[in-house]
C-alpha cells in the first residue's frame, strides 16, 4: 500500500511530497513542527498538540494559513488513507517558498507538510529500562519554540547512540535540561520527583504537561526545579517521557547504576497511571465519534 | 531565460528542484552550506570555501560522495548555463532523504544542491554606511558550523531590518560575537582593528580571513579579541564583513553615532585594499583559464 502524505492542499504519494529547495524549511530551519502520537488509530492529546503548534508559529512569527480544525480534518483522512493504528503524525510548517534572503519575505505561503509513520516501540525499554548519557547542552536558548533547528539535538542523540545508550541528558551551566528528544525526571524518594521548570531551557513537553496533573491528582509531590548530575545520580529512580515513548524507566546514567539497574517500582506506577490517561484518550475519543455518529 | 540548478547530479529548471518532505536537511536542518561570491562571472576565494564546506561536512560527520573538483566543475557549469555576472553560488549538502528518525541514518546519499543567484549589491551602503543593532546572541555553542541550523540568525536579522538597520550583532556573555551573517570589527586607532577570535563563538569568515591577512600585509595592527558594547560605542570607525558584501562601513550602533555618522578613512581604505584582492582574484582567475586553454 503506498502512504499517503499531505502538503499544501494535496494528498499525495509520500515519495512524492516534495518542497522546493528554496523553502525557507530548508534553507534557514525557519520553521517549527509536532509530533503527535497514534494509539489503537486514536491521537493522543491532539488539542495539546494544536495548542502548541500555534504558540511555535506566533514565536518564529509565521502567519498561519490555516485553522485547527483544517489540521485536524487532515490528520483524520491521514489516519483513514494510511490505515494508521499505532505510530504518529509528523506536522511540520515553514514560512513556505521565497528568494533565499534572512530576513522575513513580504508575501509567504507557509508550507504545511503532514506524514504519518507506523511505530512499534520494543516492550523492552520499559520492562528493562535504559541507558542515558550526558553531554554538555550546546542548543540556542530558545528551546521552549518547537523549531526544527534540530542539528544540537540530532548530534546528541547520535552520540548516545553510538555509546549504547537511548538518550543523551543535558548540561547547562551545571544542571540537567532534558534529553534530546525528551524530558528528564528524577524521583528522590517514593513521593517526591523532580523535572527542570517551564523556561526557555527546555520544551515544554506535552507528555511531561499532562504527566504533572496526573501525578499532582495522585499525591505526588511534583518540583518542578533543575537538577544536577550529582542529584541525577543520587537519584532513588529516574524516567524520561516524550510523545512518542510515554515514560521510560532509566536503570543507567553516564555509567553509574540508578535504582539497582532495574526499573524502580514508583516508575512502573508512574507509567501504570500514564498508560491509564492514554486508555481515557482513547475512549474518550471513542465516545466523542459516537456522540458525532448520533448527532 | 530559466534558471538551472544542479541537484544530486541533475542539472534542471529552478522551479522543478525539490527535496523529499523527509529530506534530513528539512526536518532536522542536518545540512551545511557554502555561499561563494561571483564578481564578474569569477569565483572569488573559491579554495577556501571549499576548504569550509569539507571541515562542515567532518564536523558535523556527513561522509560527502562528491569531490572537490566535481564541486568546481558544477559550479563553472551553472555560471554558464546561467550567465552569472554579479552574484552568488548557494550550496548546501544535506546527510539525505530517510526514514524520520534523530539518529543518523546507517545508509545514506547526501543531497547535493548547487543554485546561483544575481545580486547587485546597492552602492549606497559602501558610501553612506549602515546601521547595526545588537542583540542577546541566543545561538547554539558550535557556530564555528556554517550549518543550516541558521533559525535564531533570521530572527535577529528580521529583528534589525524592522529597526531600519542592516545588520544585528550579537552579544554573548557581555561580548560582541559577530552579526547574524557576517563578522564583526571595530577600529581603536587608525591602525589597530579589533575582531572576535576564531573559537566556537564564531564562524571564520571567509572574508574576514582574507581580510586579516591584507591587513596585516599593509601594516595594521589586528588584534583578535573579543571587544564589548562600550569599547564598539567607543571605537572610532566600524564595520562588517562578508562574502557577499565584502566591507561595510558602520556608521550607528543602536542609536550611537560611530565616526560622526560617516565612513571613515581607514574603512575607506579597508574597502579599496579589499577590492584589489577581489580584482586580484579576477585577474588570477583570468590567467588560469588562459593557461588551461593552452593547455
Amino acid at each position: 500500500m503506498k502512504k499517503i502524505t499531505y502538503i499544501n492542499n494535496n494528498y499525495i504519494n509520500h515519495n512524492k511530497a516534495v518542497v522546493s529547495v528554496e523553502d525557507r524549511g530548508l534553507l534557514f530551519s525557519d520553521s517549527i513542527y509536532e509530533l503527535i502520537s497514534v494509539f489503537n488509530s486514536k491521537i493522543i492529546d491532539l488539542n495539546l498538540h494544536l495548542k502548541r503548534l500555534f504558540i511555535s508559529l506566533k514565536k518564529i512569527k509565521i502567519k498561519p494559513n490555516f485553522s485547527k480544525k483544517k489540521i485536524e480534518t487532515i490528520l483524520k483522512k491521514l489516519i483513514k488513507y494510511n490505515s494508521l493504528k499505532n505510530g504518529y503524525i509528523y506536522i511540520q510548517v515553514t514560512r513556505g517558498t521565497s528568494e533565499r534572503k534572512h530576513e522575513f519575505p513580504s508575501n509567504y505561503k507557509p508550507t504545511l507538510i503532514v506524514f504519518t509513520k507506523n511505530l512499534n516501540i520494543d516492550e523492552k525499554i520499559y520492562k528493562k529500562g535504559v541507558k542515558v548519557i550526558t553531554l554538555p547542552d550546546l542548543r540556542w536558548l530558545r528551546r521552549d519554540i518547537k523549531s526544527t533547528s534540530l542539528l544540537p539535538n540530532i548530534l546528541a542523540k547520535q552520540n548516545a547512540f553510538e555509546k549504547g545508550a537511548l538518550e543523551a541528558w543535558l548540561i547547562d551551566d551545571g544542571y540537567i535540561t532534558e534529553g534530546s528528544a525528551s524530558n528528564a525526571w528524577i524521583i528522590q524518594n517514593s513521593n517526591k520527583i523532580i523535572t527542570h521548570p517551564v523556561n526557555n531551557k527546555i520544551l515544554n513537553g506535552i507528555t511531561r504537561q499532562i504527566l504533572i496533573k496526573i501525578l499532582k491528582k495522585n499525591n505526588f509531590l511534583v518540583i518542578e526545579k533543575p537538577f544536577n548530575l550529582i542529584q541525577a545520580k543520587n537519584s532513588k529512580e529516574a524516567f524520561l517521557t516524550s510523545s512518542t515513548m510515554s515514560v521510560v524507566p532509566i536503570i543507567k546514567i553516564d555509567n553509574f547504576y540508578i535504582s539497582n539497574g532495574k526499573p524502580g517500582e514508583t516508575t512502573k506506577k508512574i507509567i501504570k497511571l500514564y498508560n491509564y490517561h492514554i486508555n481515557q484518550e482513547k475512549i474518550k475519543k471513542n465516545l466523542l465519534n459516537k456522540e458525532l455518529k448520533i448527532a
